[in-house]
């Protein structure tokens, strides 16, 4: 991955088709030297190509429908060593070194907690120091 | 997780309220010992009940629309050890212990290859041997 690189078109690039045919995919981020499973959002191929093009993960948020720079509040961005994508080409793995933490709760990752509740993850840093009160600033951080 | 717990249902015994609105979870399947992410399969409540009574990773097949045991018929199971959800409850985490492999195509992995089509996982196993000329049994082992 090179900011040289053409990413004008995921498709066309790709040697690997990629199924966007419901207009977004899963992509899972992964600490490249950990290997924790850090996050799970959604990427259109504008924000593949983002990423590409930038070395920084991007997502396309649900909720606000609009591209998102991880980490572009808090500064916890993740830069990006490696998109691998799945068998069928309909889920990517973003390989990333992760500044900060990857939650917008402090932890380390998003997968800090088991279904019975119990904690197993490291807090990385105080999110009210982070996003003091702005509610919204951690939301546009944390929300995929 | 045992196979005594009650999993009757999902949404009263987990302590973590699940957002099953879309009817659908992305689960992410990652290797307990390795932290190779291994693949991305979706779950209903049907097929995480089935998970966490059995201790085996069940998924829902979206192709097929029904519950869809990994492994069922290559016998590349994967064994639960814990399953962990995300901070705002709509993503799974399954730590496994994986049977053979987790990709249809013989790869340890179904993310094997990067964007730009180079591989950069490992053979597990040999498809042919393991599926013979039977695509449906491959697909229904592989196909999320």
């Amino acid at each position: 991955m090179s900011d040289t690189e053409s990413t004008a078109s995921v498709e066309v690039d790709a040697d690997v088709a990629l199924d966007f045919d419901d207009g977004l995919l899963p992509a899972v981020a992964q600490d490249a030297e950990t290997g924790d499973v850090l996050m799970l959002a959604y990427v259109d191929p504008e924000a593949l190509a983002h990423t590409q093009e930038t070395g920084y993960a991007h997502y396309h948020s649900r909720s606000r429908d609009e591209l998102w720079k991880k980490g572009g509040s808090s500064g916890h961005v993740q830069r990006v060593r490696e998109v691998r994508v799945d068998c069928d080409g309909d889920a990517l793995l973003y390989r990333v070194e992760q500044e900060g933490g990857a939650c917008h709760t402090g932890f380390e990752s998003c997968f800090h907690r088991t279904l019975d509740g119990e904690t197993v993850g490291e807090r990385a840093f105080d999110p009210d120091e982070v996003y003091g009160d702005d509610a919204d600033e951690a939301a546009t951080d944390g929300d995929p």
